[in-house]
């Protein structure tokens, strides 16, 4: 399996929007694999010089403005109606990382009056975070996408049919993504790296890094898929799935609901039992639970499942 | 770890409402064990001589009138303000078991005009499906619960703060579920046993089946639960966990319809790449297949992820 062409994408050049009029900085063909650099989603905001803890607000004119994104590129005789398949062969995270949340925004926008950072040291697997607990790195980007249909530029905040900002944990290397081409060469493009996440991503961070992320695509014609799918490197969790978990509910008749629920019950079982600050247990929440629906059947209340793996309390270094 | 008294409770003697007013069948002291035999959720409805495939409409007068539930236990000590402790110690699942699913019920109400049922030989483990297909077995009850708080008969099919109809398919043997304390001696039932289960039930049964159970019960005084936790016995899903899983998607600003679109997702997949017919399908999605929010804050649109271990296609006798 060797690549006809050595491609490489530095994160010198990227876009801050889907755009399907965005021209390719690069056209390969079908089987070629590329590398891509990518910024971190605070291009450039966020540095490993600052302290954990909470932070002051934001300067105004720092906000965010759509995740840097490295690309496009562009594949010979993508066509709409075909199957985009991204083969996510290997993902180096940079030296650092950081999570953080803001008052407003993710799946508790009530519950936390500041601004929170917490800084990461990924040259260490596990990375350390506090009270002798670490976590495993498992990284993968937060978004991986093919150019929409329709004109314009388009927010790179929501994921979409075209993928996007999906966020999804289990697109570590080895996986394989199928993304609905939309666009006539599909025009990929990704960046946000992530070196670890729960399903959720529940504070709206994940272990925010830099990424190098070698990647091979492949056209399977005439497949016209509804929305992304994709293919498992392996067994799931594969380094923190070694142990017990601990898990808390919520139940209720909205999903949405019932997630919060779970997710403030974790929060108080880890100030409790861990010794955390509230603001610690929500960061570890965000890179470490998983939310699941534990069933979405029994009317009119349904349960929600947050998922914390114990073998990231263990104080050995082998995991 | 010798329980001081052997307690056992037949499938003769069952209830069907929650009901706070119901005389315990038993009372035990904290630290006690009891066999709990358990009757499936169709109270002697099915029967293992039916036929898998497309059903008559059932009769009138053969509805759902409750989950037949053992118990209630009184532990002595427990007052609302407590938590009971539920080891699971053992479960043994009846010789078969059966999934079906209706019209107007389970996550897609209206995508299916048939009553439809699946018959399981689960004296062979892991269970034959159709086409190959192996499922081990992974047994646990979907109801497990106390006594509410308010007074009056209140139906077995929504979970609530009390537990009950829970449908948590990680509570396997070896885990323990955490459930508040509502009114005096707590008043444990169960029943509802399920073979295996995906999270999510999505057709709205799992594999139903008569289980044995042996719980032992314990107090943690003073200690009040806003709603069900649980640990788990170990690592997740052991024997379905050992290959790559593939993943259906569906995103929007609404999990249940995002849910709904993943899992109508696998079905075609599994029409589509294993000749499965749809009501095949449909079944296995809810024995077999995981609905995970894989991000509930890339506003407004999250995703949702329904995942199928491979393993469960391989075709060689030992998993």
């Amino acid at each position: 399996m060797t690549a006809t062409h050595e491609h490489r994408l530095t994160r010198e050049t990227v876009h801050h929007a889907w755009d399907r009029s965005l021209p390719p900085l690069l056209t390969i063909d079908p089987g070629e694999t590329v590398t891509f650099e990518t910024r971190n989603a605070s291009d450039g905001r966020v540095t490993p010089e600052r302290r954990s803890g909470v932070q002051p607000p934001p300067r105004q004119d720092g906000g965010f403005r759509g995740h840097p994104l490295t690309g496009p590129v562009a594949v010979r005789g993508a066509m709409p109606g075909d199957t985009l398949a991204v083969e996510i062969l290997a993902l180096t995270p940079g030296p650092w990382g950081y999570t953080s949340f803001a008052p407003g925004r993710g799946l508790l926008p009530d519950d936390f009056g500041d601004h929170y950072l917490h800084l990461w040291d990924l040259t260490r697997d596990p990375a350390p975070f506090v009270r002798g607990i670490r976590l495993p790195l498992a990284p993968f980007l937060g978004v991986m996408g093919a150019a929409p249909a329709e004109p314009g530029a388009h927010s790179t905040m929501p994921p979409r049919r075209n993928g996007g900002n999906v966020d999804t944990k289990q697109l570590t290397a080895g996986a394989t993504l199928y993304l609905p081409v939309l666009v006539p060469g599909a025009l990929f493009s990704c960046g946000d790296g992530h070196a670890a996440q729960g399903d959720g991503e529940v504070c709206i961070t994940a272990i925010e890094c830099d990424m190098t992320a070698t990647l091979r695509f492949d056209l399977i014609k005439g497949q016209e898929l509804p929305e992304f799918q994709y293919r498992t490197a392996g067994p799931l969790d594969p380094r923190t799935n070694t142990a017990p978990w601990y898990a808390t509910t919520g139940h209720g008749p909205d999903l949405m609901e019932a997630a919060r629920a779970a997710i403030r019950h974790l929060i108080a079982w880890l100030v409790r039992e861990h010794g955390l600050t509230r603001e610690e247990a929500y960061i570890l929440c965000s890179v470490a639970a998983d939310l699941r629906i534990s069933e979405i059947v029994d009317a009119p209340n349904w349960v929600v499942s947050a998922l914390l793996p114990l073998s990231i309390f263990e104080q050995t270094e082998a995991q």
